[in-house]
């Protein structure tokens, strides 16, 4: 049983062979090449973006993507990683990228959220109708260029921003009162965030002529656990770590897994107190109060062993199918910061 | 020279004739089935709407489509007249209306407006944010659907998605200061009410295998000629008649063609007169200033005129092409109410 007490320690065992195994490695010249290639092919993502946003012929469109920040892009390392760097690959990575960042542009107005990856967010520097327009352009820009890739990845990608957006409203309605409807927070959490993961994952096998259900179900989990693994940082982090307050969720309604489980196993007098505490502003007391009651009946280690046994699914699919690289890409996921 | 002081009587002759020819028309059985055949047409449209929207198996955004208001169809009645009714074509049809629906419903979020076709917004009604949200469904959906049809059609509407997010930003760009640039004002007019007439008029000349330019043409000014009457009505017709204030559009911050014209042949004292009255809730003396001057120095003549010469070239191309109903369309265009 995974145990967050003894995390920090873990880690900073991790993090030194780490960073011996990265030096170990930076003298091979093997690895140097293929993370050379990489490095190359993930910036002809960017500049076949860059290339997509010029083409709309708009200057202030243009001052504008430059002003949103890039973020990870774990979408397009996943499909890379999956389908290699034909420019057809690159071309759907480009598009679920400006997908993705569309559906935070919009979100971000949804949530009234004032920063987005630590920098101010556009809907905060620039208004709320400018950034549901740069949405909404970046959405049809990537529409229209999905037409030209492959009809069958242009139906996935397209289905995943359906799911997407009905997500989004899942998540505002789920968010007005507490409940304990895991299936409909699950099903949220599907539409919100594994399915463009899905969606990246089955057409990069679509491109690559790889078993699309066993890369979609690969995704799929991906997306799950990732989110699953983030409501719980949000319960066990420090406000530091995390960039926003902890038990922010609580405060915005989000009654994630954790909280469902709480509540479950609470006395009748203590389920009232934690009600109480729903869309609230904590105090340092009520912060420590939830988190030692997550603490005492082991709701932390319950839900990030549901988290856990997606991850865990999906690694033995991807070793069975000789995906190495995928397997630890699942694996670096239950190794986050708890 | 068309004079605008003469409709009112021209209006009620029209009407009479029109009563007539309807009469005339209804007891021809030929007239009566091609009637009843487009009113079939047209339902199965709607029920075609009405399928995708139940396909995303979610009762609240069912509930909330049902409250939007149905709109004239004028996109749809125009692919029908084009294309007939093969499957393909309604389906066609069904998702242009939902994307013009999405449009509409991003379009009142950013213009803060509260009535739409003569209802209560559902920005108004429910909140800027489920309108996004809702705006956002409808046009995945619709984006899903058009990649099962043709990658022809699809790659010509979401183009004209494209156009339609980057005038509704040039709009809310150019209504920021006063300004004479009539080629900017245009461009936005195409982008926003014309690449969406435009592309359904194409999207159905491809699927009926009828030249595509021609048909494009035909949207295109169809479409632009729209615009420029609607923008003349702003200023010749009562409140009563628009469901608006009259002037309502430079109130908005909206400079269209006649505001550009007037601004031009006025003389300097009078010009600042106007830049003064610019974004300004108008009295009853400063509003008939305005359409005054408009009168004195014909500029509802000339700016008319302009949108008659482009319904005059597709009406000489229609003909041309033996598509009386479509020529018959673009007639009814400049014989609105002015």
């Amino acid at each position: 049983m995974w145990n967050y007490e003894k995390m920090s320690k873990k880690r900073v065992q991790c993090e030194i062979i780490n960073r011996l195994l990265s030096f170990l490695a930076s003298i091979r010249y093997n690895h140097r090449v293929i993370k050379k290639k990489e490095i190359m092919v993930l910036n002809a993502v960017e500049r076949k973006i860059d290339q997509y946003v010029s083409e709309l012929d708009d200057a202030y469109v243009a001052s504008l993507y430059r002003k949103l920040p890039h973020g990870k892009r774990l979408r397009t390392k996943l499909i890379l990683k999956i389908a290699g760097s034909d420019l057809k690959v690159v071309k759907t990575a480009a598009t679920v990228e400006m997908i993705h960042a569309a559906s935070l542009l919009h979100d971000d107005v949804i949530d009234d959220a004032y920063t987005r990856r630590g920098v101010v967010s556009l809907n905060a520097s620039a208004g709320n109708k400018t950034a549901i327009m740069m949405g909404d352009i970046l959405y049809s820009k990537a529409f229209f260029e999905l037409c030209s890739i492959s009809p069958e990845v242009a139906k996935v990608v397209s289905n995943a921003v359906v799911q997407l957006s009905l997500g989004e409203l899942a998540d505002v309605e789920l968010s007005k009162k507490f409940h304990t409807n895991r299936e409909a927070y699950l099903k949220m959490v599907y539409q919100k965030t594994a399915s463009l993961m899905e969606a990246s994952a089955e057409s990069a096998a679509i491109l690559a002529g790889k078993p699309r259900n066993a890369y979609r179900k690969y995704g799929h989990n991906l997306g799950m656990a990732f989110q699953m693994i983030d409501d719980i940082l949000d319960i066990t982090s420090d406000s530091k770590t995390l960039g926003k307050p902890a038990l922010h969720d609580f405060l915005e309604g989000k009654v994630t897994l954790p909280y469902m489980y709480l509540y479950e196993v609470l006395a009748e007098e203590d389920r009232e107190y934690l009600l109480s505490l729903y869309r609230k502003r904590l105090s340092a007391d009520e912060a420590l109060w939830i988190q030692s009651a997550m603490r005492k009946y082991e709701i932390i280690e319950k839900s990030y062993f549901e988290a856990k046994e997606l991850i865990v699914e999906v690694i033995k699919l991807m070793e069975s199918l000789g995906e190495k690289d995928l397997s630890n890409i699942a694996k670096e996921m239950i190794e986050r910061e708890f």
